[in-house]
């Protein structure tokens, strides 16, 4: 239900991938306000009642369901759609896996791992995750993009010029995207919705929950846009950051190195230091914890750091 | 002048590079509190009255003076050295230079540039940068380290396993840093201090000021710690972050590209809607920009997003 929406576009009225070929599942006018119903990204496929089994026996076939797409109006390749995020109505039940393959550090967690997330959607505090961990959470659509120029139909897990599956944490509630338009009508769609997640999403997987959500769509004629942008309004990580940091660092001549290396020493300090399992402190680094470039001129080293809010812990 | 410490070492006891053959100036027990002075990363040769051509001009040989080294009583191999940042005291003068061959952009930056900076080093008010611009400052030491365990003398650019050039914006008043000890004392030198900087340092200088500071050095024995890691007592952005951020991002295969891309869309974003000239608009991101790396799971295409603070021209 929303009071101010236009339209609503309900989880049935999804797909898999991206293509420019989909029908659109509504024509808006730019300045609508449409409601979207998301999946969360296994589709159904992982709910309150899973087991680890479930994650082994996932059907890739079936993941990061988006919903839409939306054909708005006089787009045109050239322009760009302005996306206002306006609101989550989230579920209450989440998921992170780590799925053997996929991750930062795939190589070194190669069993499936399965944690089920029960959080307040009203309220929206911490979740729980033992021992000791509250998370703070702040709903986000990992998935949002338009339909790229390239006939075909394109796979949902990398994100490209158009968006997509960008991962952003930060395209929550207030802000303002700007996608560039490849094909006529744009097309946009959205889901792969988020309770929770650090920068860099490092296991793969966020709290993954679904959600309904509402947006503007709104269009900017010849924008000439290179790839997605967007304006907060106000701090990003005021619900992560009261207590300050535990950081570790990679420094080195390769950035994906010492991103891996950074996030290694914060699970070897949540091991030693908070009694976590390995796989546990990973998938607890994901939904939590922030990657950040510190320097990236000092050749031939550069420096990556790993940021872990120490309010989960106190 | 400093009512708590226990020694003060002058400008003058510095040394250019990392060697664990140097000399130390200083033997202290671990606990003591150490007022370091530290010159400005020029050593002197870029001032209030500098122009471009002292940029064109600067001796190489005499980069990044730091102040030291400490010998800590019983420090040896596999210990680790708690450094306690408490005080800086800022100079109220500061540069900031594009330094040709140097810099994330050093192939589309190409000529010299220098801006001077004045502030109030009581009030640490933002800085003025024209047009519009006001930096908030907040000072730390970009090269904080120990001697590495290879013999001879060692550039002082790129950081290392024992800190150095980490050029990290947060290692700032009120954090603990601890670094893994290579040679019997460890041998303790800072410098290169900094009245404010983005994450990534992108033009390849800050707002080089020179200040002096006061550290408290301990020893933390058997650490066996693998490379830097600090813990910050607090916030890290809220000096920046209260009117929120202009994001622009940059998404392929390789971190580098990426991080190179989102900065140059900021960097037209700022030509674009504030009047600022290239070099100008990068010099300005590197000393209060950050760039975060978004998702680097989601294969093939990462996401680096550069982050400016709207507060810097509102």
């Amino acid at each position: 239900m929303c009071a101010v929406c236009d339209y609503t576009i309900h989880r049935s009225s999804h797909h898999f991938g991206w293509s420019r070929d989909f029908e659109p599942t509504l024509v808006a006018k730019p300045g609508s306000t449409i409601h979207f119903e998301c999946s969360d990204s296994s589709a159904g496929q992982l709910g309150a009642s899973s087991t680890v089994q479930d994650v082994i026996d996932l059907d890739f076939g079936k993941i990061n369901p988006v919903t839409g797409p939306v054909y708005i109006e006089g787009a045109m390749p050239g322009d760009a759609i302005k996306v206002t995020i306006r609101e989550f109505v989230p579920s209450g039940i989440g998921w992170t896996a780590n799925i053997p393959g996929f991750g930062l550090l795939a190589d070194q967690f190669t069993d499936a791992a399965l944690h089920i997330w029960k959080y307040d959607p009203a309220s929206m505090a911490p979740a729980l995750y033992g021992p000791g961990g509250k998370v703070p959470l702040k709903p986000f659509a990992g998935t949002i993009g338009l339909a790229p120029a390239e006939p075909g139909l394109h796979s949902i897990v990398p994100p490209r010029r158009v968006g997509g599956n960008l991962d952003i944490r930060d395209i929550t509630s207030g802000v303002t995207l700007y996608l560039p338009v490849e094909v006529e009508g744009g097309l946009f769609s959205i889901g792969d919705t988020h309770a929770a997640q650090g920068d860099g999403e490092i296991c793969g997987t966020a709290i993954e929950s679904q959600m309904d959500l509402t947006v503007t769509l709104d269009l900017v004629k010849d924008a000439r846009l290179v790839s997605p942008r967007f304006t907060t309004p106000g701090p990003v990580t005021s619900h992560l950051d009261t207590a300050g940091y535990e950081v570790t660092t990679g420094i080195g001549a390769d950035l994906m190195t010492g991103a891996r290396e950074a996030v290694m020493r914060m699970i070897d300090l949540l091991c030693a230091e908070h009694g976590y399992t390995p796989v546990d402190a990973y998938m607890l680094c994901s939904v939590c914890g922030d990657l950040r470039i510190s320097e990236i001129v000092d050749a031939p080293n550069w420096v990556v750091s790993f940021y872990f809010p120490r309010i989960v812990l106190s």
